[in-house]
């Protein structure tokens, strides 16, 4: 399966929109709005979102560090700071994610995306100003000013807030700058059941993906001994998988150690939590009843040599009643070459499945 | 090969679009035109066409038989009494069709095809109201008024028709009203002529098949003793095919029974006829000079564990001088799962044959 198209590096959040059947190409503008969806916020058509960072500077806004010390603590009374700011005709909604992270939601009339950060992604330099991209953008020039402004009143309130003055007193850096980065457009998304008539939850281990399934009307399922890492306890997230399916009909479920020891280049770590994931799909397979139906595959491939995502095609499995079967044995990159699916696309996968569950509409008479 | 796309279930007429290199998600918005084409009604791009019943209403409109008691005597007469009717600037042209089933074309400028049904669906209810499905669609708006005027004026015209006063004598039901249903505006489709430079024909067994061919302008051969059904005989439509590439140099060919055989759960009535449909492949193959091509497939899918049309992927092979051979040796779904086109498309199809036909122009230089 390519999950975009052949040879296309997909991203976790590219892959996931076309694995679930929304064409990237066609709804992806970045990942500022599912990151924000990811943490809680509601992110809405039209919407400008960013990713944030806490930072720390000096009084002549030069950068000294990019994430505040990699603040731990009291984030979410800094985030309550600069929440819900008015800027002309635009309302800024800001919230805390994990340690240095946030994300910014601007809603108003006319906004652009074509925007450049005032995070300038370096220390020892002045935070930017950010630029519409495109000369004659109108609605582009009107979010880089409001996000130029946003960073600047951030600073003023932050500077001598509580949490700081505690910071400094403690010899911490403070958070005294929110640098927004990354803006997109939010789409407009039919929701996961609008599209299928299907019930969605979701058991997965990092925001970006938790965004994505936000924002497509998932309930999100927390599982606490997932940690997102090689060392995740998946047999927790395979309970998890099969509880969700008392109370719903669709659970994507996404494991990311396999990916961060790709990154790390750890070959132990990654043949480790795949020995433990083929149980887990043990597990998965020994729950299901005669109408549940297990796909397993990767949203991309992140080989050792290459220690990030590589645009390799993915292994894919169709698992449950009527599917026709085919001589494959083994379900590793090159066994599924000979396999009956021959070579599909994300965005194929929930046409597939919907036709074996047979609750996909004829197209035509 | 993927009659639409992978996982997606066609219908005859989406499907045998696509086979014929017209893309379904460009070209179709219902099966009224083709329907009405198939009874060898002229509709034009721009027409709003319907499937239509003849059906018996009281005189408080109220449906009290959708198909008229399946009339099957006097509709063309009952036809002419309505054919040609002029609404405010429209003209409504209908024919009868196979027993209580007919087709109706409005002609005329601004209309759409947004409009609900006036055919209720059920009995014992009344006669429904045509509206557009959206707000200020102002052209659907007039095809509902006109829809409306239709069938108000049918039942006027058809009470005391002749047709009825015998019915009513013969204590039958009077197919005293016309209820349209499923609008579908025309789409402008190349013609199949103008679009490869091939002289085609059609040997089909169902009206909309028939339906699609005709829009194309392909020219329709009628076999008497094709049946549509698991009994047909194929013998004949092969025989059929055979002469008719004497005057043509595309002929399509469909025969339907597998399907019909499929929808009605009856495993053994669909291996005898793919039985009698490798003996009618081997007189093709037989009576084919050096440069003729053979494809092989199907519309779609109709598993019997299903009983309806399925996404699943359907067998294809090409016969012919040229063609690059593989080492599959048998067509069935596993078997060609090897085989060397690996996963195509319907869409693909025309041109793959255009290129061995070598009769397509190079793209490019």
């Amino acid at each position: 399966m390519d999950p975009i198209a052949p040879g296309i590096r997909a991203g976790s959040d590219t892959s996931h929109l076309a694995i679930l059947g929304y064409d990237p190409f066609t709804t992806y503008t970045g990942r500022g709005p599912f990151e924000a969806a990811g943490i809680g916020m509601d992110v809405r058509k039209g919407d400008i979102a960013f990713r944030c960072n806490f930072a720390t500077v000096d009084e002549d806004m030069v950068v000294l560090d990019r994430r505040a010390g990699r603040i731990e603590e009291g984030t979410h009374e800094l985030a309550a700071a600069v929440h819900g700011m008015q800027i002309e005709d635009v309302t800024c909604y800001f919230k805390e994610s994990v340690a240095h992270r946030g994300a910014l939601v601007l809603r108003g009339p006319g906004l652009g995306a074509g925007v450049t950060d005032t995070d300038p992604h370096e220390t020892t330099v002045k935070v930017h100003e950010a630029e519409a991209t495109a000369p004659n953008d109108e609605a582009s020039t009107k979010t880089a000013r409001i996000v130029n402004e946003f960073t600047r009143r951030s600073y003023e309130l932050l500077k001598e807030h509580p949490v700081n003055k505690k910071r400094r007193a403690d010899g911490k850096p403070p958070a005294n700058i929110i640098l927004p980065r990354g803006a997109g457009l939010a789409p407009h998304l039919e929701s996961f059941t609008e599209k299928y008539s299907l019930k969605p939850a979701a058991v997965v281990e990092t925001g970006l993906i938790a965004g994505i399934a936000a924002y497509l009307g998932m309930d999100i399922v927390h599982v606490p001994e997932a940690t997102g890492g090689p060392d995740s306890d998946v047999t927790a997230i395979g309970r998890a998988v099969i509880k969700a399916l008392d109370d719903y009909n669709f659970v994507l479920c996404n494991v990311k150690g396999c990916d961060v020891a790709g990154h790390d280049g750890d070959p132990d770590a990654k043949v480790q939590l795949i020995e433990r994931l083929d149980k887990m799909v043990g597990m998965l397979v020994d729950a299901a009843d005669e109408y549940t139906y297990i796909i397993l595959t990767a949203d991309h491939s992140t080989p050792i040599a290459v220690r990030d995502h590589s645009g390799d095609p993915v292994p894919i499995a169709f698992w449950g009643p009527g599917i026709r079967i085919d001589s494959t044995q083994a379900f590793d990159e090159r066994s599924v070459v000979g396999g009956g699916l021959l070579r599909i696309r994300g965005v194929d996968i929930m046409n597939i499945l919907t036709n074996l569950m047979t609750v996909q509409p004829k197209y035509g008479a």
